[in-house]
């Protein structure tokens, strides 16, 4: 792939960025207008390939370069953004996958057929449920829960759809429709300081973390600050406040993360014992056993936080995903090529979730690139990556490419 | 005082919340119109006795029954209420000393003279300065910082006064037309739950809690919940949490309350670490010295539990007031009795605030008497007491008068 260019990547994600944000950051919210320019603006290149561009029953864009063989690897990503978000969250991927088939398309038929997978609705940032387009592709869509969603403004998740010409009863079809995959590439950028901590610029992904998402309200009774002991109190601020500090506890010995993300008393009176205090955990994990382990161990601290208080507590399931482990072969292949590349010898686990966990899901041989974040940041106009890291990012998929057409 | 009937109070308490509440609760809320109408009610009362009754420069009344000397014995509490309070907070201590001036009023003239006084905006519920009439009262009251007050609704401070005949500017004028008092008695509900658990009806009250009041916010780092590991996370949750149970720690080691009432973490995402943590602690102490001691070390632990965590904190105060001792005489006079009636043999401190302290750091010899609080619960519509209690607390009320003529 003589012809790759990984600075007109760069360039292409300034163009994508300078049409799609405002000053508050990237607002290529899925099925809105501008998410429907910048899909615009990708066709228009993709075309210009002479690729095979269709769109699925999901409204997933895939856009095929015929090899010399039927046997398919795919790259996929997202143009979809958070409102408010960063130039390179799922465009990255995407750009970087546009460059990879401009060089392919520029030389002869490689052994293998390419595909690049632009997902629709990765971040769920409008509805609320994440990987829209790639859970109805790998077969796995509830869509009776989704047929109940709606925006905050009150349009419901079917009608929005409908605009972008497509119908929420038939995203199953997706599944049938998608051609089988050798293998699936996903660059993205890692959205957390573990590179950067490290002065490294890539990392091979080995998988997804499983996720165990709660919110625990715990009661106790409001009382005056200045005529109730210590001793006859029922604290819920206090309950709390050991079940944050139990949990992190946890997530030490149990190995994993666990984060008190929200953490709200009511009615909130500084001179009065709170009636309540609600605290969001979220645990995750890359090992099942563990996770399990982790969400055991935290929900009797949070028992054993509300007796110590006289307190109550009530838990609400808010999310819940099993961990995705990559495939393994092609964990060593990426982890090989980021090596050799300066990056990472050890390849990372994610802990946010990707469209490449729908497709491990699905059975397809995955693995993800990550590179990185300039301060960890993500989901905010301040996400960034150095050029030469991202000009390395696109360098380091092309490469993964070439391996698995040789392989 | 043959012709003290307590049974009367507790029809007229009825008679006054019937008369000025809601659904919701009370609503006697000081300077507005409700408050108007049940010091009216009073008024017409006060006028049927007898009693030489006038307002002061702050808007307290004085109803005055002369006696064989001009040495002059107070009874004072408040008709005003928070919003959506309760019936007995204020108002049972003003009903309490009506009952006592007719009783008064229907005999010979005692040794000395009584006064009952219903101080003005003892809650500060609307423009935030608790004790506001007692205050002026007593000589100390900020006209200045009371000038830039306002309530939510925009109405300054002033503004509410002159409605109800008050020019703010006078108000300091009370404390000069405030005639030399031998002692001021005050009668209230506990608003806590010492005496329902010790199965007692009353106490004796030996002078209110100091307070420290301040806003502590605790500052960290937003950070992905699956991105970032535990090690390189500043998470001002953490930092608030240990704050809050080294708060509560250092109260149980020096004696006194520690209460964070309010929490509550930014922007509060359950997906990612918080930026930032507020939390409000409310400190109090009889002894001013331990009072010193709880403030210092709890400043120490919220700097001790933002550096374990690398986090920051700033500290806002919010309010403070030190520790006022009542007279100890009149403490040990009002022991005596309350024993003898069934109570509390040893003096209660008070946590919450009351027109008395404003009295006592006046110098006037000041006790106060608190009655059972049905599970401690006050500025509610559920605040109640059992109406036995109520009466043999008007007794007591007389009972004391009676030992200060006879001395």
């Amino acid at each position: 792939m003589d012809a790759l260019d990984p600075s007109r990547t760069v360039a292409e994600l300034h163009e994508l960025a300078a049409l799609t944000s405002d000053e508050r950051g990237a607002q290529r919210v899925a099925w809105g207008p501008v998410w429907r320019e910048a899909r615009g603006w990708l066709r228009e290149r993709l075309d210009a390939l002479g690729l095979d561009v269709r769109a699925d029953a999901a409204g997933n864009t895939w856009a095929t370069l015929r090899g010399r063989s039927d046997e398919l690897i795919a790259i996929g990503s997202h143009l979809d953004s958070v409102p408010d978000g960063g130039w390179l969250d799922g465009a990255l991927g995407v750009l970087a996958g546009l460059e990879v088939m401009r060089a392919l398309a520029a030389g002869e038929p490689p052994p293998r057929s390419v595909v690049l997978i632009d997902w629709a609705d990765e971040e769920g940032a409008r509805f609320g449920h994440s990987l829209l387009g790639s859970s109805a592709a790998a077969g796995v869509l509830d869509v009776e829960a989704a047929r109940g969603l709606s925006d905050r403004d009150g349009v419901a998740l079917p009608d929005a759809l409908a605009e972008h010409d497509v119908a929420l009863e038939r995203m199953p079809d997706a599944a049938d429709e998608r051609p089988e995959l050798a293998a699936y590439l996903e660059l993205h950028i890692e959205q957390g300081p573990v590179l950067e901590r490290e002065g490294l610029p890539l990392a091979a992904v080995r998988g997804c973390f499983g996720v165990r998402r709660e919110r625990m309200r715990f009661g106790g009774e409001s009382a005056h600050a200045g005529a109730t002991p210590l001793e006859l109190r029922r604290d819920p601020v206090l309950a709390a406040a050991m079940f944050a500090l139990a949990a992190r506890k946890a997530a030490r010995e149990h190995g994993g993360l666990a984060t008190v993300g929200a953490l709200r008393a009511e009615p909130g009176i500084p001179t009065a014992v709170a009636a309540s205090c609600t605290a969001t955990i979220d645990l995750r994990h890359e090992d099942p056993a563990a996770l399990a382990t982790l969400h055991e161990v935290t929900r009797a601290a949070a028992v054993a936080a509300a007796e110590a208080e006289g307190a109550s507590v009530d838990v609400e399931p808010v999310w819940s995903i099993d961990p995705i482990p990559f495939d393994a072969e092609l964990v060593a292949t990426a982890s090989e090529l980021v090596s050799e590349l300066g990056g990472r010898a050890e390849p990372l686990p994610s802990g946010p979730l990707h469209d490449a966990a729908a497709m491990a899901r699905a059975g397809v041989p995955t693995v993800m690139l990550f590179v990185q974040s300039r301060g960890g940041l993500s989901h905010t106009a301040a996400e960034d990556t150095d050029e030469a890291h991202l000009e390395l990012a696109v360098r380091a998929l092309a490469g993964l490419l070439s391996r698995l057409q040789r392989s």
